[in-house]
């Protein structure tokens, strides 16, 4: 049988040692695991960014992967700690909002966490990730327990969800706005392909003063400094500058307004409609 | 039979390739080996955060595995190169109090590493992290060698070890100082509950202007912007704000003294005493 | 069998998610396959400084190990993708230079990538790293193909090389320059004992206001404070100072000009000669 995939991702930064805790729980439990760093440096207790980073990872990994994920500003209250396991994999962690965006792949079933399952029996107030998600990932990646033996079942209706940044279908527009920056300063939306597939034309795709009169196909399409807009590998809308970074040249920062205008709009009825993000 | 567990810890930083050339040398020896980063953000030869960082994480670690810690400001001179056997884990370093913390949990053995008994025999002078405590690591870990051959025995009681800051517990206080402060703005002392058991009722706990007039049990105790005193995650007191940054709001740095003033001490005899901390 | 060892060396950050997708992809190939980060902090798109901390890293890795660089400003352009291999390793990337260092060790043969031969079908234009590269390497490594079947063989001649900097050896002095600066500020340069061995006496070793009158053997040979000139951790001449930061002690920054002055030269012919660096 292949080794068990457990990936990790926190606001925990990579300065403390909580990471490497949290792997030693879980080495401890199965030593054979293959533990992947998605990333430690979501802004901490910033669990939208948590929840837009994890959905730009998950699909690449294989269905079995579970998910461990830890932002948790409510560490010690009365929310719930929960697995969920959906079609493109096993999500570990707090019931905050974190999984928002993969529930949309569809919830299979839902569970909340009961210590007294899990293979580590001592849990702190402070330090849940060490002490129950780690415990818990662990022991279904390695198939040391059954999802339904880790605690009570729930209905997937309950699940906390974010109110995620919608996408705005309008007359002659469509608006957005930027959910996360990355290093290079590519600026993410999440508009779709399909929010325009709309027998319309773009007449510009605007964000301050990011201004671009068409879709990009590659980063090499322009000359340097040019703004770009396309499709990117998360699969939707970029801002981009050629050999650039978009954020820092046209100071655009996360919740910014994007708005796609268009030219020729035939659509049977007026209004906007309003598509999950 | 289970693969060998390898915890790294350094100051090594993440910028260049020194920590991956240690796992390259120790993948050589056994690539079944699994190798944990707990932290290479130890500040530049800062050996006591390194000792108080390695003391957080390796409990939670099965006992038989290598912790190999190198923060190594003396690499070159004629520090010696060690390997430890305590109660929790193996350890591999200089001897230079990186080791302090975890001394406490009781020496079984100790020795100086020889470079001719160890798979790498090139040592550079300036790299021993590479060259030396690696493949000691990897060899050990794997089982190609015990411990008796890995270099001369040591007396334990040679062991370099830190002066740690230690816990006075006086007449109506006990006094203790800040030693790391997390990402999340946590700041950590050495004060345990077993310094508070003496049938004393908490009057303050102090730290600039921190002022906290009882213990919490969770982050959740108190509204947002509270300050919050509790025995955290590594079961030492530590001074935290609720939904905040407690090391920024009250402007505590490491080294900052803590106060914890005490209402009624039952005590038998007066004078302070100094316990380990 | 033992499990195969990809390395990972980018420009991605840890911010993002990237290097994560880029494990997913190949453990989804084959999950018993060992993950190793060299460094993914390189400054972005910066070929050069790519290149040099992979040749710091990969001669102490197994020489089955399969090295996954992406440094790739061109992602989406004409320039190829390729896999070559040489007696310390096989690599995977961009046909940009990244590799030439380590071109310099022989090359055993080289393909250009062709996507319809590898597990994973469908290539971004923006993410050649999760979609191209990654799956190459964890097919290699992993036995699954054969290099042949990778793609169209390439001729070595043809690969794209750096004019990296060079050293030169004049008269009475050789000169070289700052290629990398690490994080505890010792500074690089490419100069090797070979230079020096030309029957000539040091007088002094240069840059900015770093003087040093001779080639020390460790860090521990001064005091504090004192520069100190030795081949370092990856054999060529390293400035750095005892205890201390010598890129901040003496404003050196990487491309800052280093001068070797020589004493008695008992050399056959004047001229200078450039030595590739």
């Amino acid at each position: 049988m292949p080794p068990g995939i457990v990936t990790l991702l926190t606001d925990f930064g990579t300065l403390d040692t909580y990471v490497g805790q949290m792997k030693g729980v879980m080495l401890g439990i199965d030593p054979t695991l293959r533990l992947v760093d998605l990333t430690h440096d979501i802004p901490p207790q910033n669990v939208s960014e948590g929840a837009f980073q994890l959905a730009t990872a998950v699909e690449v990994f294989p269905p079995e992967t579970v998910h461990l994920a830890v932002v948790d500003p409510g560490v010690g209250t009365s929310r719930r700690a929960i697995v969920v396991r959906t079609s493109v994999g096993t999500f570990v962690g707090p019931d905050n909002g974190l999984f928002s965006f993969v529930y949309e792949h569809g919830v299979v079933c839902a569970y909340e966490l009961r210590s007294g399952s899990l293979p580590r029996r001592t849990v702190s107030s402070t330090f849940h990730g060490r002490d129950l998600f780690a415990p818990a990932a662990a022991a279904i990646a390695s198939n040391a327990i059954e999802l339904e033996d880790a605690g009570a079942e729930l209905d997937p209706a309950t699940l906390v969800r974010l109110d995620l940044s919608s996408v705005q279908v309008g007359d002659g527009e469509i608006r957005g706005s930027i959910v996360s920056i990355d290093r290079f300063g590519n600026c993410l939306t999440l508009i779709r392909p399909e929010h325009l597939s709309v027998g319309s034309d773009i007449m510009a795709i605007e964000c301050n003063g990011f201004r671009a009169d068409r879709l990009n196909g590659t980063y090499a399409d322009l000359d340097p400094g040019s703004p770009i807009a396309l499709f990117g590998s998360f699969g939707t809308l970029e801002l981009s500058e050629r050999d650039g970074n978009a954020a820092k040249r046209w100071s655009i920062r996360r919740g910014d307004a994007v708005r796609v205008r268009l030219k020729s709009v035939h659509r049977s009825a007026g209004g906007s409609r309003i598509l999950p993000g």
